[in-house]
Parts: C-alpha cells; structure tokens; sequence
C-alpha cells in the first residue's frame, strides 16, 4: 500500500528520502495559499527563489518580484505577501518571482521530489483528489516557522491525510498527530490557531482578513506543480 | 512570567537555547520510564551514554551496564531495557551505565541545560509539582525515534504543560500541539497510542506489559536529576 507521511518542519527533511515521493509543500500564512491564488487568478508561474538577493535578480531581469521576510513585505518590490495582492489583474499572465520566511524555502529544499505540488486549504479537494489516484508515496513538508513546527500547516496536512486513509498507510507518528490535531480542530479552524505563535504574529499586522481567507476551504480547483524551477497551474 | 517549550525531537533542539532553562528529557518507551524505576527502586545512580562501545567500557570498570539498540537488548550486557529488570533487587545501591537508541542521546544532546531532569508518566506529578516552583523557563525534550516526532513523549509533554499553565505561558506551537493531543488521549491513551509507530513496534516484540507499565501515572515521587555526567534521584 502507498504510504503518506508528514514532515513537520523542514529542518526534519533529510530523516526522508522524497526522491520517490510526490512532496506537497504547504504554508497556510501565507506562502503557499498565496502562490495557489496566484495561479487560480491568472499569473502564468511563481519562481520560488531562498533569497531576497535571488528575487532582486530576477526583477531586474523585468519579471514582477515579491519578498517577505519576519511577516512583513520588503521594501523595492512589486507585490505585497497577501494572497488579495496576488488576485491583481496587472499580474495574469506574468511569471512573479518570490521569497518568504518559509515557503519558498520549504519548496528549494523539497526540489528533489518525484513530482513537488503546492498545497493550501484553498485547493485542499484538489489537491487530495490527485494524490489519490497517483500509484506513489506521499510526503507532506510543512513550512512551519524558521524550523519550528507550526500549527496551520499541520492541520492541512492532517486534513490531507485524513481524507486519504482509504488509499494511503500511515507510516509515521507525525501523520497520526497531524489527523489527530485536524480532528480537534475542523470545526472552528480560527478558535483552535487563535492561541498559535503564527497566527498571533500575524494578528498583530492586522491581516485578519488574510488569516479568514488562508482557512477557507476549496476556493479552487487548480494545483501548482514544480516544472524545472517555476510553480505552474496544473 | 516564566515560559514552557515542547521541543519535539533532539534534531530540533539547536533551534532553542537550553543555558537558562530546566530541561525534562523525556524517552516514555522505555528509556525515561526505566531510569526513573531505577532511582525509586534504590538504584544509586544511572550514567547515560551515547554509544555502546561507552557502555562497555563503564562495564569494564565494574559497573552494571544496559545497552538497547531498535528495540531490542544489546548482547552481552547486564540488564535489559525493561523497567521491570531495573527492579532488580540486586542493582540497588549501584550505579548503572545505559545507553539506548533515543533517551540516551537525548540526554546528552541537552546536558548543556541549567538543570537536567528525567520524567515519564512514572512521575509525572512529581516533575509537574517540581517545576511549578521554579523561577526559571522550562524545555521538555522529546527523544523521538531516530530524530523522528514519536506520539507518547509529545502526550506526555502535553501533559506537563497542561499542569503548568497557571504559572507558564506557551510560547510556541508545538506546547498548544502537545497539550490539544494530550487532551484527545488522555481517557484512553493506550486505545490513543494503538497505531503509533513506536507501539506498534514495541507490540511486535511481545512487550505490552512493559508499555502498560510506563503508561501508568504517578506510581513514583522521585525526579532524576543529572549530576555531572550520573543521574540521581532527588
């Protein structure tokens, strides 16, 4: 039977051998919800690059840039760190490139996959519905935060996993934690990540709006996939 | 006020600085569980070592000596890695070199801490009652299983922290994650534990009265503490 298998933080990744696995890259606030709408709305491919430096090249190459660091947006780029910012219609059609805390971290380090998708609860049916029928293991790689475990992106993974029992074993502890935490916490995802390091940084930037629509559920059916170094819609 | 962290495996613990804090390492299968029967049942003192060949060497000197590698009694050594054997009228008033696949390396990992304890569920109320009164932040490290999220150290972390939150504020994530997991498990938590990696691998080895054993809450009022390189009760 296939295996699914969680990775809490990225700084666990090399305890797994993804060279066989379709890895699902996920950062709820707000890398991957943002990278997800991006190309539900319209932007041909997001360069997910590690640093501010990288994201900088590529803008003076023409292309839009966006770059987040601790929360906030860096000065001197295009877009903001919003998934609102990236529903622009200046941006359809434009490849963005983009760096944050997290994510695009997560996504670097995971390069090496089988086959890397981008994971949201905005695209959370999507996603489930193509890994079902994929005949390969399944490793989930959390962004958390500089290393740390977080709690969003957990509870995606455990939403994930949790509709893939039927076709997937769970190999690790990780997983059953993931399911376990998701099931406490699907009835009012916002009460349950209220007391979250995350999710209180991020209160405290008044993005409540952002945070509401990171938790929505199935607001697309499209999934970003890793094609050489750009993230197109699949 | 004072704060209480759940590291949730030793390849994690270079993300937190262990100088001001009391460190609880905690090993529930079977490492923590043992060395804390060992103390309550008058063993002078544990030495927890990294590798085998130590081991054997502290043996050499003279001393009782454990070794466990995946679940199983390394030969040629004196005790093995059930509590029960550290019951052993014989070891009483000695001291005893161990060295196991997780608990004992995680001990070492954060021998740098300002203080040094051993809990498991054996203990649980003596450790919370202990670090109630402290005026210092508390870490609880997880052993894990080979750098890998293991579900019943995290309970037993949640558990804790779950005790302490009138006096400690929670800082990270992976505390809420600990003590929301607690809260799931802790009507039945061998019913909880059932699918988990470790258990499931324990149980292959015809051991469930050693994990019912280190399920139980509170039988012993004693806290192992690191000494130098021994831990002694107190």
């Amino acid at each position: 039977m296939k295996t699914i298998d969680v990775c809490l933080t990225p700084e666990l990744l090399h305890l797994y051998d993804v060279h066989n696995k379709i890895v699902v890259v996920v950062d709820i606030l707000r890398a991957t919800s943002c990278i997800t709408t991006a190309i539900a709305h319209g932007v041909a491919s997001i360069i997910p690059v590690a640093s501010v430096e990288e994201c900088k090249a590529w803008q003076q190459l023409g292309l839009l840039a966006a770059a987040e660091r601790d929360g906030t947006m860096v000065e001197g780029f295009d877009l903001g760190n919003s998934p609102f910012s990236y529903m622009n219609p200046d941006a359809k059609g434009k490849s963005i490139a983009v760096t944050t805390t997290n994510g695009t971290q997560a996504i670097r380090k995971s390069q090496n996959a089988k086959q890397l998708i981008v994971g949201s609860f905005l695209n959370l049916s999507a996603v489930v519905n193509f890994l079902r029928n994929q005949p390969v293991d399944v490793l989930i790689v959390c962004a958390g935060w500089k290393g740390m475990f977080n709690l969003e992106d957990t509870l995606f993974a455990g939403a994930v996993a949790d509709c893939l029992t039927a076709q997937f074993s769970v190999a690790c502890d990780s997983t059953l934690a993931a399911v376990a935490l998701y099931h406490a916490a699907r009835h009012d995802m916002m009460a349950f990540l209220s007391n979250s390091s995350h999710v209180q940084r991020l209160a405290s930037l008044e993005i409540h709006k952002d945070i509401e629509f990171c938790l929505t559920t199935d607001r697309y059916d499209i999934i970003p996939v890793l094609q050489g170094e750009k993230l197109v819609g699949m």
